[in-house]
């Protein structure tokens, strides 16, 4: 596992001062450990019964889309507003300052589908708390939150009690 | 191939009045078919040497992981301005009013490596010849752009002219 938190690059001061981003960019570039992460977090999932794997734009589409195509699941994508053509549900979720909104289909998912929500790093959790109300507005059964890597420090866990959370590179 | 060209939904004035959308989420939201797309692009592939995977903003992340993971490749990400954390070089490409910025990292590509560009669509061609231009400022030997659909009526491959071109579906 040292070998995969090793490809994640910091990035000082992005995106401001004081804030040390984890640049998940230089572990995809590498195509050996790409390849072996997306298969560690199917590990995880391939005897367990899910039906839809939402990836939340846009580097959880990157994770969501490599995890689906190998487990042979449906991928949903999960967009900023304006973005998707059909009809939408949406939700906000709070940024520093002020509110972002994300959206879905609404046919994306359909009533009792059990989805994985997939995303690249669970830092505050904020976004992916916003995801999984999505999630519960079409009534689909959520079978986990997995996220590529977690900061510890943030949090993110607390915000998402009460349901099962799993990364595979905690820092 | 008809099965898949059935799974892409039409939406009808979107983004603007007059055009119709060719909606992809329907296709990538069956496992089946999304694996099924994927296999017959990497079937095109396997045999071809390429070093990096290029995937663009946002849609084009979809298609391009999951190829970049079937391939065993590395996956660069081309996003908007302002996303990427580390040093970037920046094209900017021509909307209908004004313009807009992609960019990508400067370490992304390694002068000589083999490089395929994925995205969605094929339209105008306008986003993706941006994309060859960074290419070909980090000095990347471009393979083919690689795209799940074509809008044929609007003779993208002629602002590629020079450059290989593959589409899966053809509309």
């Amino acid at each position: 596992m040292e070998t995969l938190k090793d490809k994640i690059r910091n990035i000082e001061n992005f995106p401001k001062q004081g804030i040390v981003f984890k640049d998940i960019t230089t572990l995809l570039e590498d195509g050996e450990c790409f390849q072996k992460a997306v298969d560690m977090l199917s590990y995880r999932y391939i005897n367990q019964k899910i039906d839809k794997i939402v990836g939340i734009e846009a580097r959880g589409f990157v994770i969501g889309a490599a995890l689906a195509y190998k487990l042979c699941k449906g991928v949903v994508l999960v967009r900023k507003k304006g973005k998707l053509p059909h009809k939408t549900i949406q939700t906000s979720y709070e940024l520093e300052y002020g509110n972002d909104i994300l959206e879905v289909h609404i046919d994306a998912i359909k009533p009792n589908e059990r989805v994985l929500i997939v995303d690249d790093l669970l830092a505050t959790g904020g976004t992916v708390k916003a995801v999984v109300n999505l999630v519960e507005k079409l009534n689909g059964d959520l079978v986990e939150c997995c996220f590529l890597c977690e900061l510890n420090f943030l949090k993110g866990r607390e915000k998402l009690d009460g349901y099962n959370v799993f990364s595979l590179l905690k820092f």
